[in-house]
């Protein structure tokens, strides 16, 4: 089971790909997409869109997973952030990944177990969960793999949600 | 010269292009691209983007306008927009299809001489100026036809601003 974490955003797009192990997960992939600030929105969508696509062709997800939008945000940035997360559910949908979304607090909450952690210690413990010598790099990576992590952790809570559904269609 | 005008959605994205003629435009081609509400977020976006290429391959515009996201909408709706934006833009974009961009104000002044102008008037100065018979049909057509008209509209003003520019580099 492979989950891809994607932090999408205008002008860089995070992403890290993890895949599940006994008690936590494994890092197979991470990094960002970068599009040059100097071009023109809709050059940028494009890079970022065909920079995430050639992620998900290398990486092969079961799933994706992006946060969602958070409150309190500004027009400005809220209207940036649709466009960054519509090409890349777009980029999830042509290869038929299904998306999970997540708000920041549930991420944070689900790595660190507290929904207002700061970057750093979001940064710590996807590290120590990882087993990795060092913060994932880019930064831009971070959100990420903290996002695919935080589906990991809530696999327990899907099937137990599935066992019930299932006992009630049978029962 | 092809202007091909975008009203994205994320349930339905108007289009519509014009062909410049002395004094106005000519309607080429209008309607919707739709995509059924009960759909996961990520597919909608692709119907509505796959659908939007499809028109752009069909029309080959010159330029597509789309709408400045306007002031005042609530976070979700912004999200929701940039999102439909994200991958209209994007389309645009895989054609090398230039991008230009009107507030809603600004369009409506163009198309009606008045920035606050009600719907239903657009639609009536849109059919007027296109000398059609009937108020544009699909409904959803009516802003994007508004937006590909500014833009002819705004044409005197343009040639102005490059005339001076040409002036400024040559003295």
């Amino acid at each position: 089971m492979i989950v891809l974490g994607i932090d999408p955003g205008t002008v860089a797009a995070g992403y890290g790909a993890v895949e599940r192990r006994p008690g936590g997960g494994r890092l197979l992939d991470c990094g960002a997409v970068r599009a040059p600030r100097g071009r023109p929105l809709a050059e940028r969508l494009r890079l970022i869109h065909d920079g995430l696509a050639e992620v998900i062709r290398r990486v092969r997800p079961d799933v994706a997973v992006v946060e969602k939008p958070f409150a309190g945000t500004n027009l400005a940035t809220a209207i940036a952030i649709g466009e960054a997360r519509g090409v890349a559910l777009l980029a999830c949908a042509a290869r038929s990944v299904p998306v999970a979304e997540y708000s920041p607090a549930e991420i944070k909450r689900s790595v660190t177990g507290r929904g207002s952690a700061r970057k750093e210690q979001v940064a710590l413990m996807v590290k120590t969960i990882l087993g990795l010598a060092e913060a994932p790099r880019p930064a831009d990576a971070t959100d990420a793999l903290a996002a695919a992590i935080c589906w990991l952790h809530r696999e327990p809570e899907r099937r137990a949600a599935a066992a019930a559904a299932a006992e009630k269609r049978g029962g």
